[in-house]
C-alpha cells in the first residue's frame, strides 16, 4: 500500500472539508429553529434567520468546508478526492443523532459503516498523480484531443437538457436537471481542480497568476459552478432530497471520475484489480448514502418524505458550493417532539 | 489483477455452491407448500414433506451445493472461499421473489449489489496458496506450534462455553451457541480443506489414502461438522434467523480467516492494502448479508420477525451441514396472499 504524501494531504483535507460542511447543516439547523421560535419560519418566507448569530455561524463552517475542498483537489486526485464527499452524510446524521435528537434508525448506522468502508478502498487504491510545475502543464492536458472531446460532448449534452428536455419535463423526470448539474460539475471540479494546483504553485513561491490560462480557469470555474448550484437548486426545489441526492451523487462523481481519468490520465499507470477496486469503493459509498437516505424517512412518517412536493429552505437553496453538494439535511424546521411522536406512531 | 488458475477454479466451484444452495431452499419450501396443500403442515409436526419429490429435489440440490463447496476449499484459500457463503443468501432471495413471490424489499435489492460487491473486491485481494503435493505437507502445517495454540485455546473456549455458559444462559445471549459453532465451523473448514486437497491428490493420481493423516483429518471433519450443525441448529431453534445469521456469519468468518492465516500463512505475501481490502470486502458483505435479513422483516408483518419465537421447521433443522448455513430462508409456510396482505398493512 503506497498512499503518497499528496494523496494523504488531499485525503486529510477532504475529511477536514466533511466534517466542516456535515457540521455546517447542524448548525444551521439549530439556527433556524431559535429564529423560528422567535420569528416566521423560513419554510414559509421568513428572514428572520439572517439575525441569528448560529445560522451565521454555520454559513462559515461551510464556507472553510469548500475552501479545504477546493484545496483537496490542488493535492489529490479528483477520483479520490470527490466519492470521499459522500462522508459529510455521515457527519451530518450522527450530529443531527446527537444534537439534534434525530435518532439515526439501525440501518442508517449500517448505511455509515458502508461510506466509511468504501471510502477506504477508494483511499487505498487511488492513483498518484504525476507532479505538476506550471499552469501550463495543465492547458496542455485541458486542451488534448480526448478531453476537447469531452468537453464538446458535455456543452452539447447539457445544451439539449437545457433547451429542448428541461421546459418538457424537467418538472417530471428527475434526470434532467440532476443530469444538467453533474455535466457542469465534472467540469467545475476540473477547473476547480486548475486553479487549485496554479494557486498551490503561487503560494508554494512559483507565481502562476501571469500566465493567462490561470484567468481562464478561473472564468470556467465560476460560470461552472453558477450553473451548478443553480440546477441543483431547481432539482431540489421540484423533487425530494432522497431522490435527487442518491442520483445526483452517482452522476456527478461518475461524470468526474471519467473527466479526471480522460484528462489526468489517472488510470493509466492503475492495474485492472485497483481500477475495479476504487469503482467497487465507490458503489459501496453509494449504497451507504441510499441507504442513509432512504432510512431517514423511516423514522419519520412515511408519507411525508414518500413524495417529491417537500421544498428545500432558502436556506438550503444558498448553501450549495461546489463538490459536495448532497448533504443538505432537510432543513425546514422540524421540533424533536414532533418527530417523537411520529416515531412512536411507526412502532 | 492476478487470479490464478486454482483461486479461479475454486470461485466458480464457491459461485455453484452458492447457486445449488440457494436454490435448494426454495425447491425445498416449495416441496413443503405442495406437502402442506396435502397434508400435515411440516411446522406443527407433519412429515408428508417426506412423500414429496419436489422436497427431496431440493435436498439432492443442497447436497450438490456442499460438495462443490467442499472441492472449492481443495482449491482455493479458506479466505477466499468461506465469506462467498454468503452468496447464497442473494440466489435464495432473488429465487424467493419470482419463484414464491415473495417480493425483495429495494433495500434487499441494494443488499444483494452490496454482497456482490463485496465478493468482488474479496476475490480481487485474494492471497494465492502455494501449491501442495502431499497430505503430510498440509500435516506440517497443522502441526505447527502456532496453530497447535489456536487448535488448543478454540477448544478450550468451546469447552468452557459448552459446558459452563450454555446450561446458565445460552438460551438468553444469542452468542453463547453461535460462539460454540463458529469455533467448531473454523476447526471444521481447516480439516475440510486437507481433506479436500489430500482427495483431490488422490484423485490426480498422487494416492493420498495410504497415509493415516488423510483418515484422521476425515475424523476431524466428521466431529467438527456433527457439533457444528447440532449447535447451530439449537441457535437456530431458540433465536431468530434475522438475529443469528449475521452474528453467526461474522463469527464463523471472522474465526475461519484467522484459522487460515495462521495454518496456511495467507497473508505472509500479501501487501497491508491487499489485506485492508480483504477485511474492507468482508465488512461490505456482512453490509449486505444484514440489509437483506432485516429488510426481510420490512415487507411482512413487524412484530412477528422482531422477537425470537419462530420456530424453523424440521427440515431447516436437517438441511445445515458445513460452510454456508446462513441461508435457511424460513421454511415455514406462509401463503403468498398472506405476505401481500401484510405488506398492504405496512404502506
Amino acid at each position: 500500500m503506497v498512499v503518497s504524501t499528496d494523496n494523504l494531504k488531499g485525503f486529510i483535507l477532504a475529511l477536514l472539508s466533511s466534517a466542516f460542511i456535515g457540521a455546517s447543516f447542524i448548525i444551521k439547523k439549530k439556527g433556524l429553529k431559535k429564529a423560528a421560535a422567535s420569528g416566521v419560519r423560513a419554510g414559509v418566507g421568513g428572514y428572520s434567520y439572517l439575525l441569528e448569530p448560529l445560522w451565521w455561524t454555520g454559513m462559515i463552517t461551510m464556507i472553510v468546508g469548500e475552501v479545504s475542498n477546493f484545496v483537496a483537489y490542488a493535492f489529490a486526485p479528483a477520483v479520490l478526492v470527490t466519492p470521499l464527499g459522500a462522508l459529510s452524510i455521515i457527519v451530518s446524521a450522527v450530529l443531527a443523532h446527537f444534537m439534534l435528537n434525530e435518532k439515526l434508525h439501525n440501518l442508517g448506522i449500517l448505511g455509515c459503516v458502508m461510506c466509511i468502508t468504501g471510502s477506504v478502498i477508494i483511499v487505498i487504491h487511488a492513483p498518484q498523480e504525476s507532479t505538476i510545475t506550471s499552469v501550463q502543464e495543465i492547458w496542455m492536458m485541458a486542451t488534448q484531443t480526448a478531453f476537447l472531446l469531452y468537453v464538446a460532448s458535455v456543452i452539447v449534452l447539457a445544451l439539449v437538457l437545457i433547451f429542448h428536455f428541461a421546459p418538457r419535463c424537467g418538472h417530471t423526470n428527475v434526470l434532467i436537471f440532476t443530469g444538467i448539474c453533474s455535466l457542469m460539475g465534472s467540469l467545475s471540479v476540473m477547473s476547480v481542480k486548475a486553479l487549485g494546483t496554479s494557486l498551490k504553485l503561487t503560494f508554494e513561491g512559483n507565481n502562476q497568476l501571469t500566465y493567462p490560462q490561470t484567468w481562464f480557469f478561473m472564468m470556467v470555474v465560476l460560470t461552472c459552478v453558477v450553473m451548478q448550484m443553480n440546477y441543483l437548486n431547481k432539482a431540489l426545489d421540484t423533487f425530494n432530497t432522497a431522490i435527487v441526492s442518491p442520483i445526483y451523487y452517482v452522476m456527478f462523481t461518475s461524470l468526474t471520475i471519467l473527466a479526471s481519468v480522460i484528462m489526468f490520465k489517472d488510470w493509466d499507470g492503475q492495474g485492472e484489480g485497483s481500477i475495479i477496486s476504487e469503482i467497487c469503493g465507490f458503489v459501496v459509498v453509494l449504497s451507504g448514502t441510499i441507504l442513509l437516505h432512504v432510512t431517514k424517512d423511516f423514522d419519520r412518517n412515511l408519507p411525508r418524505n414518500m413524495y417529491p412536493p417537500l421544498s428545500p429552505s432558502l436556506s438550503a437553496r444558498l448553501s450549495h458550493g461546489n463538490g459536495e453538494l448532497l448533504k443538505h439535511a432537510e432543513e425546514d424546521v422540524i421540533s424533536p417532539e414532533e418527530i417523537g411522536l411520529r416515531r412512536q406512531e411507526l412502532y
